[in-house]
């Protein structure tokens, strides 16, 4: 049950206020088991709407969904030597199939049986490049196979050390796409495209700007030719990565061995892609809008879209308010919207908004005798703002009303990063930006990966990017901001979660 | 690629002839991981339309989808003495959590790192019950928080022996739903209740009749006070059990400490439901309906429920054609319907069919030059039988074939059930069924585990059901089949995948 509790303010300590924000919408919930958590109802049907929204996207871009085994064979992660280097500090390992009575009583009750210890340990999937190239090799044979698009939605699961609700736990949900192409070009084509959709997705869905380019070598995928991100920047100035889209080159295609016949007869190794969003984003999402009340959430991705709070003193009013509340809660239903009739008797209206505030509800519809006999509702956004709204065409109204709210909110936080990125940084300015609270800052890069250790051992930051040409500065640095060597690229640093 | 290869005929190998359908049907394919398949895009459609139509029942019943950790502490499993015991000897277990490399090269390059031994062992859940009840002793504190409804989309592990593709794999997809009570007849209400939204989404959606019942001691679930079943006849006379509910009484809630304040404040334990449908169900689609041509796929699940075939001999000709053909598919799209128009060059119209009905697809259209001339197509259906169909009104035409093929389905399966059922068995009469291709034997029961077990080593046949009301013969049997004692109930025995 909700508990009325405060919410530790953003400037006081913003961590804790994201932990405070995640437990009083009820998002998620702290599990038993060592860096996994609980994704409750309104955290569920959120990934639930994202889903469904992404995996259109997918479709539209010719992919079909499949699965493959949670379970990897421990010499098909080493197959690509980059691959399990990336990944071999981090993987679960079932060794054993077998648990067994002792005899004894307590701990010891019920141990692992010894019997039971595979060949082979299996690795719990990190991420699936390795089975699903196995399988590739399987399946494709000629040119004609090709391209192949897949996509899986799943759980994974990487063994960190640090873990926080949603933006790094031991277990995620996530989708990973896969395919494979005749050519580099192409390749390179379903990679950036498949980039597109995620930026797509977040700034129309999420109302969450984000920035997009390459990765430098030092923070690329183990066992990508090339990896591309895009990359928001959250109210503490922090960068996350919010998804990565991989050109894996032929790399994979070699470990597996996966061929086909070209037209004129000749065998090529397949070039492949893989990329990936996971629950992670939602940690973006909330950490993007939320504020020191609570969760805040995009009306396209909210789970309750409106919620209608009558207002009554007696029981003729009631009677009353709650006809008149239906109705509109018929009509905006009709209209398309997720709208829920909070009519429980136990709590004050005031109570009501305090809970669905907490709960990031967009838009709350207050009803009570004098709007009834006025012919309309006091409408209050969650973004702020109250104002008397007319029963008549109240659908149209509140649809109108909700694309205002995802508009607002897409504007905000793009301003927020604006306001929060500094270009043509120098050393210093690049220092005293890091030291005075963060975000993007816009640089010459000499292309050194020693460069990239020491500014992030001087401040924590790192690339995030090498920004595409929409995001570069109108005029390209011409030296390293840290190094003053000649620039390769512009970069962006932040600090990142 | 689809390979057009030949299918076992189901009466010289019912086992190869499942294998072979679900092979042509790219449902699945065989995975190097011990046990796991791969569930191939038309496969995963499958089970994609399934999740949502079900997904739909339990929202409609007022469940709310959460996720719960894959991982389960080896201590929380053993809380629960018969469930323990149950699953003991199937869990994958994680019991390290990090890879090395050793400096040698081959099979030894890198092994389990010693070092990265857990505390405590993880098992990859098998069922959830005890981490979701761990949850719900946090959730729980008064009857206001009651009934509290969940359900979990997921993947499971069972480290199972024998494997076969959906019906027993050790990785499998399913639901589990989960819930709280406060007390044993809303529980058993609950539990009764979703065993009907099984049954309901099996016949009018699987087109798959069953019948319903409760489960007897011995073959009860591991923990559970009551365990009813949905159990299907396939067309080898073998009963598939395609899903299960659990009224499982106060044991969880015991060991999990799930306690409610009541409403005149005493305090007591919750009374806990679990019922869960899998990929299995797919096994058992496969073997209710398909035949010796390939997969048979009831319309309101096919992943294509149309295919539109156009026949040419001339470039002129494929023009027109491809233009009604074009037409045809825009229409049907619009009534709704999963359309596919298959105009590839490179495949002769006889090629496609065969494709196509492997792959299971209701309905196929075939429209050459003189069908445009004559304003129809003709319309052939998986099932069997071809006719012309008028041009005009297609879409509806094409629904209600649809719906007939969807219809008859169900009917055929019901009939050949019907076949293979006997009620009122002897021993004598019971022995000569399960030796003559057995079936559904109905009869009387003493109630005694060791007639059970008789049963089972003489015969193989295993209680399914003690049949609901509705499915019980005209006649209550008054003696036990096997041993002649007084009959407790009457029981449908049958061997069973």
């Amino acid at each position: 049950m909700a508990q009325a509790q405060k919410i530790t303010p953003r400037a006081q300590d913003f961590s804790e206020w994201y932990n405070d924000v995640i437990m009083q919408a009820e998002l998620a919930d702290y599990s038993p088991v060592r860096g996994c958590m609980v994704i409750r109802p309104p955290g569920y049907q959120l990934w639930e709407l994202m889903q469904r929204a992404l995996d259109d996207m997918f479709k539209a871009t010719g992919h079909e969904n499949a699965y493959f085994p949670l379970f990897i064979p421990q010499s098909f992660l080493a197959k690509e030597a980059e691959h399990v280097e990336g990944f071999a500090k981090e993987v679960a390992l079932v060794t054993h199939t077998r648990l067994k009575a002792t005899g004894k009583t307590g701990a010891d009750a019920i141990i692992v049986d010894p019997d039971s210890k595979l060949e082979e340990p299996l690795v719990v999937r990190p991420t699936s490049e390795t089975i699903i190239y196995a399988m590739f090799a399987k399946w494709i044979q000629s040119y004609r196979d090709l391209p192949l698009l897949l996509n899986q939605w799943c759980n994974v699961v990487r063994w960190e050390l640090r873990t926080r609700m949603f933006l790094r736990t031991t277990e995620f949900l996530w989708q990973e796409g896969h395919t494979a192409h005749a050519t580099e070009t192409e390749a390179e084509t379903e990679a950036r495209k498949m980039l597109g959709v995620y930026r797509k997705f977040q700034e129309e869905w999420m109302a969450m700007p984000v920035i997009t380019g390459v990765k430098t070598e030092s923070e690329k995928f183990a066992g990508a030719l090339r990896t591309f991100a895009v990359e928001a920047l959250m109210q503490d100035n922090k960068a996350l990565q919010a998804g990565t889209s991989h050109n894996l080159g032929q790399n994979f295609a070699k470990a597996f061995n996966v061929q086909y016949q070209t037209q004129s007869g000749g065998l090529e190794h397949v070039w492949n892609t893989s990329w990936g969003v996971s629950t992670r984003m939602i940690g973006g999402l909330i950490m993007t809008h939320s504020d020191d009340n609570g969760f805040v959430c995009p009306p396209r991705l909210a789970p309750v879209q409106v919620v209608i709070v009558p207002i009554w003193k007696s029981a003729e009013e009631q009677q009353l308010v709650l006809q008149t509340a239906t109705r509109v809660r018929d009509e905006l239903a009709k209209a398309g919207m997720r709208v829920k009739l909070d009519a429980r008797e136990e709590l004050k209206p005031g109570a009501k908004y305090f809970e669905w505030e907490a709960k990031g509800v967009p838009l709350r519809l207050e009803i009570g005798p004098r709007d009834v006999a006025a012919g309309q509702v006091m409408a209050a956004r969650r973004t702020g703002g109250k104002a008397p709204t007319k029963l008549e065409d109240i659908g149209a109204r509140a649809v109108a009303a909700l694309q205002d709210v995802q508009n607002g909110l897409l504007h905000a936080a793009r301003e927020r990063r604006e306001t929060r990125s500094i270009r043509g940084v120098t050393k210093a300015q690049f220092l005293e930006f890091m030291n005075g609270g963060g975000g993007f800052a816009y640089g010459g890069f000499c292309g050194s990966g020693a460069c990239e250790a020491e500014v992030k051992h001087a401040t924590a930051a790192t690339i995030r990017v090498l920004p595409d040409p929409e995001f570069r500065s109108p005029e390209a640095p011409r030296t390293c901001m840290w190094c003053g060597k000649p620039s390769v690229a512009e970069a962006v640093w932040a600090q990142a979660y």
